[in-house]
């Protein structure tokens, strides 16, 4: 522990513009609902990553063209996260309209890294970054990105 | 977007003992119950933030002796996040038992950066990272951190 | 307590088709994901009275032409429940499209009782019912429905 | 439609007291936490049923010394509900600590019907009311109650 200078200007990222990334990446919107907020009037933090995880899964199907629930279901593959990250820039209250765009950062063997840039109008409110790893969901073990995600997420990350 | 060597392997963080802190950090007990698990038989990964957020609100109790729901309450004053981070080493099932330990990592002006380690028996199944800032609710601008918090959280740091 | 025939057989409501209500009542849709559901695989109790809110909130908005949020917000009048009801038919899967549509059973001085049905396909999968209560949100006490409210709850329940 | 007299007078029940039942009755504490409460300030509805299922959950297993998450998962046993039902008597606020004490109102074949009483402080603040059916996990078809579980609703019943 240490009494640094503020953390919060460390190596904090800065919101981009929706306008930087509308052409090139898949996009959906999503309304924040009264049982999203807290008692502080703005978005409950764990409940963006509940909305971050929705997103995702109509990605999958929007963007994907990949069933997010036949993986889950019927094909036993785990698509969870190795880690999960988001970054505040601004607060988000019940009733604003959010544009969610989803970017892939990196494409391993087993995992990748999937970016959620949120934006409140034309500025960034906040972003989500997961690891994804692929598992086995019968003994939890990674296993490599089945083909048909691999083909749909090299199409989706060069478009 | 590269095809680079798996980023799992990157700088993730290893999973730490509970022995190695257990003398120096508080701790509480938590059960993961029913509804924080997924299809995937697994708790949902935003079900554990929501979790850490609990464990923080006891954490401000039982070991800085302060009261958690004044602060946002009657002093108007918000405990949100600029970031919100956790890493994740092991699956956690319905039914299990984590003792959650907290760490203060860092105390600046106005934020502060707080750890929670969540065991599964000996090993670390997951890890937190929040900075927090210190706001106005009624303007959501950064201030200092109130006096009587930062005592507490250097106190604390300091055990 | 008494060893009664099935309590599932009493006065339990039967399900109805979409086709009875579509022309007469407000829907909209909505997609289970996977944050829903729990380890039986279909969507956990308490989400549902979740998913109620959300459309009753976009009902608000879609139907009665009125802000939800600035009721809560700027008005400080509580759209709370007095009750809060929901009947089961069928299971919900992750995946599962529903159709949900909404009902006004009763409207008194300071309350009302909404139905929101849940179609599956064509067949009812599960009913809330909530006996709304117009509350002060400063002192939690009743107060008569506002008129803007009441105006329009009567047109909708007459259309 | 009708616009009747206000429907919170007519079959509401009424607020009973701790003392009344707690010498007969299981009982645990929760508190009120951050995350459980929405901008009007007090506990969001659907989290109240969140907090039921997970009291319901500690009573299989500290009053009917049945393992819940075992029925779900080796069993293959659904404990899931017919009918969710919860009466609000009076508010609930964040750090509020909740005493929630389980009954049983009816044992029948497949199916029984438990009610959680939560008192903040002496007086009862709401009241849950669950129709649970046992199921076959794998085709949603109900069951007749396990033997053990029987056994155990019986005896808790009688005590």
């Amino acid at each position: 522990m240490n009494q640094a200078s503020d953390t919060t200007t460390a190596a904090r990222p800065r919101p981009i513009l929706f306008s930087s990334i509308k052409d090139r990446l898949w996009s959906t919107n999503i309304r924040i609902r009264f049982g999203n907020c807290d008692p502080a009037g703005i978005v409950y933090t764990p409940k963006f990553f509940d909305i971050f995880n929705a997103v995702i899964e109509e990605w999958y199907e929007q963007a994907l063209h990949l069933d997010y629930y036949e993986f889950i279901g019927k094909r036993r593959i785990g698509l969870g996260y190795v880690n999960a990250h988001s970054d505040f820039f601004s607060p988000c209250l019940m009733g604003d309209s959010l544009t969610m765009a989803v970017a892939i950062e990196r494409i391993g063997n087993s995992s990748s890294v999937v970016l959620v840039h949120a934006f409140n109008g034309e500025k960034e409110a906040l972003r989500g970054r997961f690891t994804v790893v692929i598992t086995n969901l019968d003994n939890h073990c990674p296993q490599p990105i089945p083909s048909d995600l691999r083909s749909a997420l090299l199409v989706y990350a060069k478009s």
